[in-house]
């Protein structure tokens, strides 16, 4: 079974909708190949389109059995648990899947090909196991690389971890692509990996080789086009993930940043009623000035745009929010995914080439 | 053949006492266990008290054939070449020494263990290979514990690597022993765990889990005494290494940082002449702000205090700069390596026991 020809049936169980969802969502709004299922018996009988729009028509079920006469072929693991060990309550329906002949997709740091049972699974029932967090076997520090001339490097960077700089990034892509220029989305997660069908997923990379591979990744995407929009992770000042963030920020030497931010969070992701002093998420203008000041230690660099995830705002309240924050910013400012990314990108666009 | 009783033939080859061969320095300056012999042909017939004063007298020898006789049980590695592999020129003398019954100690990214020649010549021989750098079966993302009340957690940084980040930790932790007070030196590189028994390389942790590394490590460490003096790592404006900086300052929330720098260092080690805008090694002040700010987006933290490593000045002039540095930043600065820990210490201290 091919990846171009796989069927998923997307397990996101208590989850589909929430943060941690966020592969299920990705998979299911970009993803190439189609999805027929949902598994989320808390969600059965509502429909993906509920929360992803009309034209992504997936119904939520309870069980796989229910899924199986849609035609699935693979079980793609849709929910990232804190700290990526397998669930122990996951493990009877991989098995169901693999003895249903189904492949197993995962990005989960604890991977299910090293698992002796569903390994052993697998070749009875003539299955792949696929992690896609799996690093490559590259133990290379960054050199100071330089950028190809002509290519313009943008970097998606966040106030918080599961805010939408994967769909930014994705977003701009396609906006540049339909402005008739060439363009690349980077994928450093193993969603955006699952979506794209290349990258690496840069928080499984050991530590002393994380930058060198950020820095890798821009130089393969430089041979494929010259805009290159480039996975943000984590956000410089999440307590659990700032290390990535900043391994990215300085392994990309990004011409421009993106800053994405939700209006209405308040703490970040897993730290929430904790009372630590990192749990709050500090200001636009804040983040602005901590982004820039650490990018410009390495290379050159700006917050060119923001684009604002305003999903827990009304229609007129996310406009009012977009003309506040680009009166503060003095920046171009839209939701690229609620209003379309063209205006943003048109205005990421004038401040890069002018 | 225990830690205990090992006495070492310590591999530095072409780089005794230049930064890269900070590992011979270390455990030669700082071990418990005994060093007979350094094999650098490029500097035989010299001794390491030249570099490191008068009670380290360790002869440097051309081969291990002239080691043997001053009856070591262990070659370490000694130099940490530039992302960590085993340099192909080493594996004559590693087979060697194995032939020879020596144990082999190593910190290098790239495990000798793992090595399929030297583990069956291991296996012949009865000797150990030993990887210090091996990273632990942990795979946890840091939680926001708090410090155990009385502890005061100190971490070391730095304006770049290889600048005695770890050195300033060894001299503070006896600085406070010798005031009677009860003190840990936190390993986080393979020459602090070589030298002080356990630990954690931290740049060796997949990225996702480093800060929580950083957080079990004090967590330890909180088990031992009051006062933690944790070995920093790397720089945060150096391009290659800023990651497992920043992993290290959000992932132990210290109280107080100490800043070592280098007077006359004036690129970043291993940037040198590339004409970066990140080669640059920034101004004390500069770094005070950078590393406080960054910091305090977790937790609230100061650099307490400035650490000179005035290793290429003459003693008067060496004294002039600690005075320079001191009027302008305001804080206790001393070269606590050269002039001893005692007042670096002392101003240290009464700035966190107000």
């Amino acid at each position: 079974m091919t990846a171009d020809s796989r069927r998923y049936v997307i397990l996101a169980e208590g989850a589909f909708g929430e943060p941690n969802s966020k592969t299920a969502m990705g998979v299911i709004k970009y993803g190439r190949d189609p999805v027929v299922a949902v598994l989320d018996s808390t969600r059965a009988g509502l429909n993906a389109s509920e929360w992803l729009g009309p034209e992504r028509d997936v119904p939520i079920v309870a069980t796989l059995a229910e899924a199986l006469p849609l035609g699935p072929t693979a079980l793609l693991m849709g929910i990232a648990p804190r700290g990526g060990k397998i669930p122990p309550e996951w493990r009877a329906v991989i098995v169901e899947a693999i003895e249903h002949g189904l492949d197993i997709i995962s990005g989960l740091h604890e991977f299910v090909s090293d698992d002796p049972e569903f390994s052993a699974l697998a070749v009875t029932h003539d299955v792949e196991l696929i992690d896609h967090r799996r690093p490559p076997e590259r133990l290379e520090v960054s050199t100071g690389r330089r950028h190809r001339p002509g290519a313009k490097v943008i970097l998606t960077v966040g106030t918080d971890c599961a805010i939408g700089k994967m769909t930014v990034a994705l977003e701009l892509r396609k906006a540049a692509t339909d402005a008739g220029l060439d363009a690349v989305f980077v994928p450093t997660g193993q969603t955006g990996i699952m979506i794209e069908g290349w990258g690496t997923s840069v928080d499984r990379v050991i530590s002393d080789f994380m930058p060198g591979s950020a820095e890798w990744l821009v130089a393969q995407a430089e041979d494929m086009g010259d805009w290159i929009f480039v996975e943000g992770q984590g956000s410089l000042d999440h307590p659990a993930y700032s290390a990535v963030t900043l391994g990215l920020v300085h392994g990309t030497t990004p011409h421009a940043m993106v800053l994405v931010h939700q209006p209405g969070r308040v703490e970040h992701l897993g730290w929430q009623s904790k009372g630590l002093a990192g749990a709050r998420i500090k200001s636009i203008a804040e983040n602005i000035r901590m982004y820039e000041l650490v990018a410009n230690q390495v290379a050159p660099s700006k917050v060119a745009a923001v684009a604002l995830n305003t999903s827990l705002l009304e229609d007129q309240e996310a406009r009012a929010e977009i003309d506040r924050v680009a009166e503060v910013t003095g920046l171009p400012v839209d939701d690229p995914y609620r209003f379309g990314p063209e205006r943003l990108f048109a205005g990421l666009r004038s401040s890069l080439e002018p």
